[in-house]
């Protein structure tokens, strides 16, 4: 299925919810394997979070402005969404550095950081019909609970970020799909 | 699974024949989630090959020296094998691009290149009783069949990286089976 | 995945071949899910039969020209498969009683009858890397192995019917995929 | 397992509550894959569609008398069911006309026309558990929201026509279910 | 991944919520595949029973004091689980007719008598992500709803019986989960 | 769907080609999921043996007479057909042990033993359309390659065993496939 991908205008409020089973469709009337793009304020409090570990730290997501992208696939389970959701974070971090024609933004796992402040946050959770990815990433870090920079910091602008990422993610998208219909079995 | 790395001593030529099912087990004593690396000519016949795209185009596979990794997986399908394998190449890309400081490797879906010469080549099949991943990179790209790069233009030394990646892999394999521990349902 | 569909040209042999993983591939350039009809000759041996109670029964299958639909689909299971094969097994004898205005093809599971009389033959089988299904509709019967009728019998031209059908395939296929991007769980 | 089926005597109404998880179990004693007929209004409130799209456009479902039937499948996932969906949909229809001696009901994916009125209803639907298939066929379409026909405008008596879909419908599940069983592997 | 084993201290009603997902995480910070054991009264509602026909019933489960094992496992669906739950069944059987040096415990599916008495309860139930498994050994059977017997009744302390079983099914499910990655296709 | 199981009259040698797919069908007529029990020699030669540990150690099985359980099921992966192998262990050696009137039968894995004497060999394999199990209990075990027992040694009648075993097989099949009918989600 293809990848249906939309940049959102306006501003828009991360609470957790876009992470819900057909948000896409729901929120947006965008139908099947999708990535949403959009703009806003993050704050997640503890009792939305799907990361249980999160959960019991206490912890809570916040910053003023970040860059949401969310991902929804229909069929695969949460540990293929998981290298889908590293390979987004890896992604993001090449497409930064292209642009700051420097190693400026470094990957471990599926978080970014730019030397020790953290750039994004992520997470992959099941919906009981599909998967999901939120990655987001700050443009304002301002406010983080943790030592944080944002896309300001780097001068990079979101809107064009945004437009590369949902570009390559829905190429990746069907390259990756279309994987398994080339190769013979190799027994 | 523990994901077992090992990088084999001396010299290995690749043929295709890791690509089978059990290749660790049966070569190498090595049971179960496996990543070896070793370093050896590449040669691989058309008809050894298990792209059918490659193999309808007639082409073959050559280097005199490569770094390869071979990564097999007992469980995931064809799909999760190949986010699996990009992951492993934007890897490559960043360690790469850490040592020198510099972006020089560029990755697009699971090919490495240096400006627009080609440092790598790279394959996920099906085996029919788990899944196989090549990435194999040029260490001397003399004689490749297509414009190539290899780490000794780079001056990158092979068994340092191969030893990096292999931590790298591991850990990040223990952390992507984990993912769906921690993570609740998000209807 | 969308269906990709294509009436080949020119007379095709079928001798189970085309059961065969990548055939579409192999033999024409289609990669990914497909749908390809064509007219030949058909005949299969038993040895090369998928269906072992056939095989055992020591039954052939042949008949002097067959419109063929080979479809693959790279994802679903056999029973998928099954259930895919006996719609299209029922979508032809739709498509057949409007043409003709009554209820002259009737279907039994995955085979369709002109009274008493075969029309048809049908397999789904694996490949290891996909599921296929082989509906064969006789055009000239004779000669078959049973009592049989073709679409010269029934007065239809093969190459509009086989347009038809391939045309409510593909956007039954595109319908069939989206099922579960629009239904919510329902506990 | 074998599709177990019943025809409930009496008169009960569709809400959508029989498309939930074990319904058949918790209402009727019935363990396992099984297919219950029955007879009753039909009226599905917004907010108890299963269908998005539906929900969206704000659609509602009604019929004073609809003969119902519901599928539930332990194991298979939603495109398998929706194959079966459709399947259920093309033997009513072959039933139909069959009766009819005519070819008045036509199928289109998984709804029913006589002419453009519409014959009958249809959802396939996760439950967490178990997948299910609602196909509602309107005996009396006095009321419906859409212009709609129903068994008594085609004069087919609505009891004998459920007992020979039950029939069809057990018969067809072994043989589909049996499908795999016979069939070698066509590499 | 390896199976996490801990016998808890101390006493700790059983209610069924440790049927719930991720329970060992959420309650005693465990995370991935595990088992724990514990000893405490047992009491599960009728409205907490998530076998369907104990409910039906009206059964309600009671005892004083048992030995409980719960098994979360990431992955396998719940044939799978079921197959495990009766293996651990057959496990207690063996431990404790090894220790009775006689053949005094009988398994009859996932249940074990001594003589017609009953000793155990035990369900095997979906999470939405993971499956679980509870396996409880009367200590104390006292008040019991059917006739039922204890370890003190067999003279077979729970404490030492615990740490064997941990052990045991840790071995096991080693060995189960490595099994596929030693044995080739035959086809 | 329902396990058909018969035990065959005569004698059968054993050299592991009944592991191969369909083998019920082809050489018995036999369809669907089964279990076929049989008395007659094994000589399974190195080459033929599913189990890579055993052929890289140049095992090879030999018994004189044994009985044999070979059981086949469409659908579910390895390691639910290794969790169904042990149970079958287990029940085995029950029914010796019940038999006896003592302990004298051990489990360890998917192995029986009679003091330190080798009662059985086993093997749990993929065919590509169905697993596969193999459960060989020795009748007579001289010449056996390790020290070994059979039943003979037990004074323990083969083909009543193997009735018995046939039924209880079948029986726990059926509540095995039926477990997940009657469990509703634990969320």
């Amino acid at each position: 299925m293809t990848l249906k991908t939309k940049l959102l205008t306006g501003a828009h409020p991360y609470d957790g919810s876009p992470l819900g089973g057909h948000w896409a469709f729901r929120a947006h009337g965008i139908q099947g394997d999708s990535l949403l793009a959009f703009m806003g304020p993050c704050r997640v409090a503890v009792e939305a979070l799907a990361d249980l570990q999160d959960a019991r730290d206490g912890a809570f997501i916040y910053s003023p402005l970040m860059l949401h992208c969310v991902l929804e696939l229909f069929g695969p389970g949460l540990e293929e969404a998981a290298a889908r959701q590293w390979l987004m974070a890896a992604t993001v971090a090449e497409e930064l550095n292209a642009r700051l024609k420097a190693v400026r933004v470094r990957r471990e796992g599926n978080d970014l950081f730019v030397a020790s402040r953290k750039l994004s946050v992520s997470i992959a959770a099941p919906t009981g019909v599909s998967v999901k990815v939120h990655l987001g990433i700050n443009i304002d870090a301002t406010g983080a609970p943790v030592p944080a920079a944002g896309l300001r910091d780097l001068k990079v602008e979101p809107r064009s970020l945004a437009q590369a990422l949902l570009a390559r993610f829905a190429d990746d998208h069907a390259r990756l799909r279309g994987a398994r219909t080339k190769v013979r079995l190799y027994p």
